[in-house]
């Protein structure tokens, strides 16, 4: 009997679920299960952890919670008639389990159990759960659909070809795929390189939103066979991604198949789940979202990550400490398009070592942005402290604490401001400032969300051009721009008086903090030694002031936080 | 042949290595292995890890760092000539190790690789080794010792029955085990459990020291074949632990071993090492050293743990705000004990709102004490904010904004002090207090090192009244101690006008957070559900103020931190 084609029509669903909030999830997953029976689909996709939100982090062990998850998840089965679906949720067995539920005719009709489990860089998934023991399959319609979970197929070999080996004309992935740079390409070469490899169709769908200082970027996919893209969602928002594919069917004999089919090597791959089901019709369109251009994606990454942050704790507006300068200009961008400019409140906090230039920029950048801005100048709570502290005003040298004292009374009135009205203070700090330590705990790295806090300088600047140019007008005047970097805590500052120049600094970071090359690696690529050495000092001092930092959006291959877990207490030079 | 008796050795170099720091750690492991040969021990035990410090997380993944390592390493065994020693490392080989070195004439004659690799609580093992694939064990004068590593002990059953039933007499365990309250106790039981279970006898090495949230306790421990307690080092104290063993040795011939000894299961356990060495004439006398009192117990390891953040972070000074409070007078108790009064000094920071009677009280702890006390009230600028703020003074019914404003005051002013002079700041609030959020970020959270911050607040009093037990008199006055705890930020205001009675607090805390049961058991454990329901809300809600808060000392079975990972955005309530 030869081989023959058949079509399935699959729905990626590409959510933004909320961490904990199993009512809600629920609610999300049934309306799309309904939308996409709507369209006729035959079996549709959910993210990896779509019922708890992914990291539920220590929520996972608690007996409660997954109790509760068992039951919506149960409540959720019902939904499932006409067509299937797999659902990502963590099951409570004997161990717990990071899987993937299929939901057709009514009930839960099986469960694939991730065998991959990342414990690396953000993820600490051993920490919870334990791995399964076996690949699966499902058979939709007489076709073959392999079932895997995120990590499951970042690698060559199984469970991903022992489930083609077994018959599988297509394979999906649930996954919850945190973003960096030029991650979902990275991702989408990986699928492509997956079906070339197995000779399978892939169908992956991705998480969508953002969780503390993740963000997942969404960007399902479709690829067939032959490793060509058929269907792509949209990056950083949710989508329903409709697809009909066709893939080549296996011939197979009734009464052929006894639920197992044993593999080559030995191994057993399970039929977990046979639903009757056939393809419409009419043939559905296939979106192919185009790509954004990489500073757009770092802008729509930053922007989804407030934007939840935000909706997901429940706050109704953000308060920025607008300098005038290029962070916080930044800052106030993205919350603008993040929230509304309704929703935003500005506060220019002027003190006499603040240039007449970044005060006009701070009024110019909220009028652009049609923000509302308060002004309070900080003389007098300045000339307070230095009255207890006993310093003189004339005394202009360089003074550690009355520098800091600036940062701190500033940090002071913003939490004022939120603590009378609920706000949430977004703090303005890059990842240049926060490697090295160049800025005041508890003054301007005061507040609730750290934005840019994984930002480099130099990539500021380049978001703040690409935001500009997308306008077609200075939303942040170019005095801005070309104002060469300063704190303006003291007559003359500047920020290369402390530091090398920002393009050595984040090359330096680039290197030091995200791909973990020692002093020695450093210095050959071409940077001053003595430089290199001040800066690695500066980063390694500063871990004790990181760890009080608020969270802020993951953009790069390795950020401060979980991703990077070093000792405060830590003698290591090099 | 029938077996007889052989008398080994043994020293246990419970140890207080700094992270990092190869140089200091590695002339420490010298030290006292020359300090063992001339006491004539055959054997030296050295903690797990010993040589990068426990945990040094994330450096443990440089490559640089695991060279340096492997370096010092082959340098510490020239010093194991006559003399057995057994260091605890990060091994780099294709995966990274958790390994214990086996130096022995000069060279690193064997290596075995940790099995049992913890991964929950505050372990984070899988992130960066690989489990080892064989028990082993290393034959010392006709003497056979198994070797294993901290977790591999915890459970019956391997590495330490197989190496028991390979011929072991002896089995040693490397340990880097942290402390929480009652855990020496606990692993006393384990170690007496698994000597009785295997029929030989245990030598444990704890590590000893404070590690940024961490205290090792040492404990040291050597048990007899019959499950008797040997030995006993010192809590809380480095110790070098010498004692004479008597095994009962399996009879061999000669060539009957061929290095390998299949065992009955059909698992083979390698014999790594074969050293010739005599027990010397004259037995050592075994200390047995008394275990601390519960409550001294907990205060001793506050005390290490400031030591060592102190010492290792190389500060010269701590400065605390001592409000006449309990909490501040007891963290200014542990600081004295810890390093003396001459490097602690304490501000007082009145506010219109503070009574005569804590002012008093704060004087009469420094005096008592014998620190400095540094006297700044805080009107001047609480009245400039106001002016800035747009609040009038007579306004005096709650606002959170007005009383938050004095405790980041205060905040900014022992800030400033510490950028004056290097000073660690130390922070005062106790674990019911960071549970429910009922302290104000950036004012009395700022500081290095939050010393009670795991400590509730129940507990708190019991510390203070048995260190003035202790002393025989009332270095914190009763007065302090009656008054009912306030912080006052308003006119009469009383912690318990916004919390639970502390007793309550504390079992509810001891409840959710650290056994991790559910609203509902919580309720059938006997304490009101409205009450309930409030103080899980506001642990809950407390999640992203506890990010932010300075490190502190575990003393419980859970603490805030690394030990307890929740989302901050959560919408889990239950």
């Amino acid at each position: 009997v030869a081989g023959h084609t058949k079509t399935l029509r699959i729905a990626l669903a590409q959510v933004d679920p909320t961490v904990g909030d199993l009512e809600r999830n629920g609610e999300l997953i049934a309306a799309r299960i309904e939308e996409a029976k709507g369209l006729g689909a035959q079996l549709i996709v959910f993210p990896e952890m779509v019922l708890s939100g992914y990291p539920a982090e220590d929520l996972w062990l608690r007996r409660g919670f997954l109790d509760r998850v068992g039951e919506r998840l149960h409540e959720l089965a019902a939904f499932a008639g006409g067509i299937c679906a797999l659902v990502g949720f963590p099951e409570r067995d004997v161990a717990i389990h990071n899987s993937l539920a299929v939901l057709a005719d009514g009930e839960v009709a099986g469960v694939y159990r991730k065998l991959l489990l990342p414990n690396y860089g953000v993820f600490d998934e051993r920490r919870y759960f334990e791995p399964g023991t076996a690949p699966a399959l499902i058979e939709i319609g007489g076709v073959r659909v392999g079932l895997t979970i995120c990590e499951d197929i970042w690698f060559p070999g199984a469970p991903a070809s022992s489930e083609a080996l077994a018959g599988a004309s297509l394979i999906v992935n649930a996954s919850a795929s945190p973003y960096h740079r030029g991650k979902g390409s990275e991702r989408e070469e990986m699928v492509v390189q997956r079906a070339t490899e197995t000779g399978t169709a892939f169908a992956l769908c991705n998480l969508v939103g953002g969780q503390d200082e993740l963000v997942f970027d969404g960007h399902s996919l479709v690829v067939s066979e032959a490793g060509e893209l058929s269907a792509r969602a949209a990056q950083f928002e949710e989508e329903l991604l409709v697809c009909d594919i066709d893939l080549a069917v296996e011939p197979r004999a009734d009464g052929d198949d006894p639920g197992l089919d044993a593999l080559p090597g030995g191994g057993l791959v399970p039929v977990i789940a046979r639903i009757d089901s056939t393809a419409p019709g009419a043939a559905a369109e296939a979106r192919v979202a185009e790509l954004l251009e990489p500073a757009d994606e770092v802008y729509a990454a930053l922007e989804l990550g407030l934007r939840d942050y935000v909706a997901k704790n429940g706050f109704e507006r953000v308060l920025i400490a607008l300098s005038g300068g290029i962070d916080s200009a930044l800052v106030a961008l993205i919350a603008v398009d993040a929230l509304g400019a309704e929703r935003v409140t500005c506060v220019s906090m002027p003190s006499p070592h603040s240039s007449e230039g970044t005060r006009d920029d701070a009024r110019e950048i909220a009028a652009n942005l049609g923000v509302e801005l308060l002004e309070l100048p900080i003389e007098a709570p300045m000339r307070a402290y230095d009255e207890i502290l006993d310093r003189h005003r004339d005394d202009e040298g360089v003074d550690l604490a009355a520098e800091n004292i600036q940062a701190r009374i500033r940090g002071n009135l913003v939490m004022a401001l939120s603590n009378r009205s609920g706000w949430l203070v977004l703090t303005t700090g890059n990842k240049s400032e926060t490697s090295v330590g160049y800025a005041t705990l508890y003054g301007d790295m005061a507040g609730g969300f750290a934005v840019i806090k994984d930002v480099p300088k130099t990539l500021v600047y380049e978001l703040v051009r690409e935001r500009n140019e997308r306008e077609g007008r200075e939303l942040v005047p170019s005095s801005a721009l070309e104002r060469p970097p300063s704190a303006e805590l003291r007559p003359d500052q500047l920020d290369e008086d402390s530091l090398p120049p920002y393009e050595d600094l984040d090359r330096i970071i680039e290197l030091y903090v995200e791909e973990d090359r020692s002093r020695e690696e450093i210095v050959e690529a071409g940077i001053g030694a003595e430089t290199v050495d001040e800066v690695i000092a500066m980063i390694d001092r500063s871990e004790y002031k990181r760890r009080q930092a608020p969270p802020g959006v993951k953009i790069t291959p390795k950020a401060f936080g979980r991703d990077r877990r070093l000792p405060i207490t830590n003698r290591y030079r090099g």
